[in-house]
């Protein structure tokens, strides 16, 4: 299933990067941007907790987020779990998803997932890519999903479903070539968020805390979805397309509420 | 969905003011007020945790309770995740839901929903609004809501839908208005509950403790009646009207079990 | 649904009631019956806070044991949650329920369900009443509960269900007196379970240890058989009758497991 | 349901016996044998805690190893609950699965489905035997388990459906005897899980936390399946045995996610 999504909408996400990404780097004094980049990486530190906390992540999946200095550099942890990622282990990687720092570790195999997003969507700052369990089901059936609350309104822009053997015929499911990647990002579109067959799903964002959120919501979007079909069918009512539309979420008391469930504080 | 509600019920709640809410007023001695209202102010902060800690409020959703001194003022926490409400957050409102105190801090956008359901139900004494999930696939389908157990007895009166499109067309999905507290509260009546369509549920009772309850076992109603719809069809057995009407719960148990459960007691 | 119970079943509890019950009243020594009956309590609070803790019990339901040295006698906590039950809480009763010990504290309304079942099923040592939530489902339906898993055996002698219309028309739907708890004594016949339609369930063993883990396993049978259910449709295959009466559990490891995720030990 | 494993699936077992087990056991010098059998011990306690932590194992259920210095010896824990197993309760035993170390003390009934398991499969070096959750009702019905993700890959090879009574009747449902845990060896075949009717299922690998891996998975993926068929019924699109082959996990990374996640760490 691929879902066109309407030349506006691609029209606005490119006006996003106007506002958004490009005069963060053009403008940001040289002397401030260390404190951006400990900040930013401060943050992807906790969202790898919450997203495990809150198990969006298990063991694999990962998120990522886009240098505030430098649009053309994300940051990302070496391979490992999630709930274990230190600052140590963050990672800068160029568009290409060659690492620039922490060259000797291992990096995620499918971290082209997130550099190939970042060069097809400049207004998206933040990646992540999740097993995240309720919506692998959708993945494997043609029904759509749809934004049955206002949590879940980017959800109305429509999700569309990647099926890497279309790209690439029999694979290990892995997007682990930017090729693939390139595939991904094509069939996200200007979407928010898309799944993936027989794998899991990525969500976008304009920050790391938002992402955060998004994925979060998608997965339980997809868990409300199902029980809503299995009580009323067909005659289901989602959120119309201009509701979806309006109802633009901050998400700004999830992180401070996910943060204070993490273990240890 | 809009139940109609028999009219002996309304007449009992406006019964009920009688008996508890104007006399508080009226013959509690003057120094007796801000102990009442320390101590209904210290269970608002309680609920608060005790809804965070089940489930039923996630970084969203609200809880208030009506002034003891004053039925034209109500206590609701400044804008913030329920979980991390602290007595300093608590803040009085009118039943315009303008800040008596506290009055640079930010409030909820929604807290309308509180102000507009006092004015309206002299009887409510505590208001919850929760995205409890298991009640919003029924917000979205045409099957009412029916009490499958003594604890959601309440469910008996009706629950019945705001859909906020008949009232305001299309919105953010958001009662951020006195209007739409008003058109909710309208389409409240004299019931205990009410779902939201794409939103979540409002629920009333005469104490905080009371509402604590009703929210959660509405949420809990949901999910047993799904399975049941599941297992039996159209062929499951629901309360009888009178049997709801008879099981009134005080829940009186339920309070200090969720209090024992707060993380760091 | 009230389901016929073999002959050869009632004979084999009166047979149990010879070799268990009455020789530990006739023989124990005066001198080791206050210690047995300590050992009794102490196990009772730790049941109380094991089916807490494993969602069979919330706020409300009560487990109890019979005496020991007295087999006219049992023991139940005085009303309050079970998770914050405390060994000053343990009351005795007699088989009419009246309090023997701490007969100034309220008891649970429905300890009429404890006495009576003594009374009329002497093999039975110990009684829990839960509103267990994934049986209330089926308690709504006609669907009768059928062992899906060996740890759910009991289940193959029949689940009854009580309906308390069937005795007394509208009610609160509490068995709160004499004659319901005889009446659901009787539904119960000689079974190990019975549901109670709108409420939950009852469930019987020859032990404390072995109630908890037959109203844990109770529960978790119904949560399988309905998932059963939604792939298989009617082709599911329970254990037989002579299946399960070959699998008779002692449940032997489950009460120190649970004892140990107990908070705070 | 018997699913028939291709020769070329069972000549692979075959080729993997050559180049893991036996070669460990002839070339690994006498000096190496106690840590490696430490080491593999220490996981093994390990394994038992993740696997009930994790919801896989209750009160009931058991993971071995096999020796690392001899294959003709495995290693399990004696009778208990998996959560409070210890290194002292590691016990040594035969293929014939007598007790070779703590001979005294009592072991699992059904220890004999791990070496007969060992017996018939040389290339197994653990097993685990739950009463997994969510595969319970897929063993009570026909519908085969299907990969719905890359992390249940290995259920590609088939997952055949052990059913005691074709091999023995009417039984307590326990694998208790040599015969029973042939028998179930048998049906296993090659494949990396088998489930039990009415009982739970067998999971195996070349290692300790491969084994512990796959059972997790295999039940995630049950719960996934059940959700996809209640979303698209027959139209669910999985693995293909092309993509299940190819898509070999590791699970490299779980290990160390689960262990942090264990309670007094």
């Amino acid at each position: 299933m691929h879902l066109k999504l309407p030349l506006v909408l691609r029209a606005s996400c490119a006006a996003a990067v106007t506002a958004l990404a490009v005069p963060a780097v053009s403008q940001a004094p040289a002397s401030q941007a260390p404190a951006a980049r400990q900040s930013v990486a401060d943050d992807l530190v906790v969202a790898n907790h919450i997203l495990a906390n809150e198990g969006v992540l298990d063991g694999y999946g990962h998120v990522s987020v886009r240098s505030p200095s430098n649009p053309a550099r994300y940051l990302l942890a070496r391979a490992g779990a999630p709930a274990l990622v230190t600052a140590a282990d963050i990672t800068e990687y160029d568009l290409d998803s060659r690492p620039i720092t922490n060259a000797a570790a291992a990096g995620y195999i499918e971290r082209f997932i997130h550099g190939e997003i970042y060069k097809a969507r400049p207004d998206v700052m933040a990646v992540v890519h999740c097993h995240c369990l309720d919506v692998i089901p959708f993945a494997a059936t043609s029904v759509p999903l749809r934004p049955i609350y206002h949590m879940g309104y980017f959800i109305g822009e429509g999700v569309p479903v990647f099926d890497i053997r279309r790209t690439a015929g029999i694979t290990n499911m892995l997007v682990g070539t930017p090729e693939l990647g390139r595939a991904l990002a094509q069939t996200l579109g200007g979407a928010s968020a898309a799944l993936m067959r027989g794998h899991g799903a990525v969500a976008v964002a304009p920050s790391v805390r938002l992402v955060v959120a998004k994925a979060y919501y998608l997965n339980v979007n997809a868990r409300l979805q199902l029980q809503a079909m299995a009580i009323g069918g067909s005659r289901v009512t989602y959120l119309s397309a201009d509701e979806a539309r309006s109802a633009t979420q901050t998400y700004e008391r999830s992180w401070d509420f996910w943060r204070s469930r993490l273990p240890g504080r």
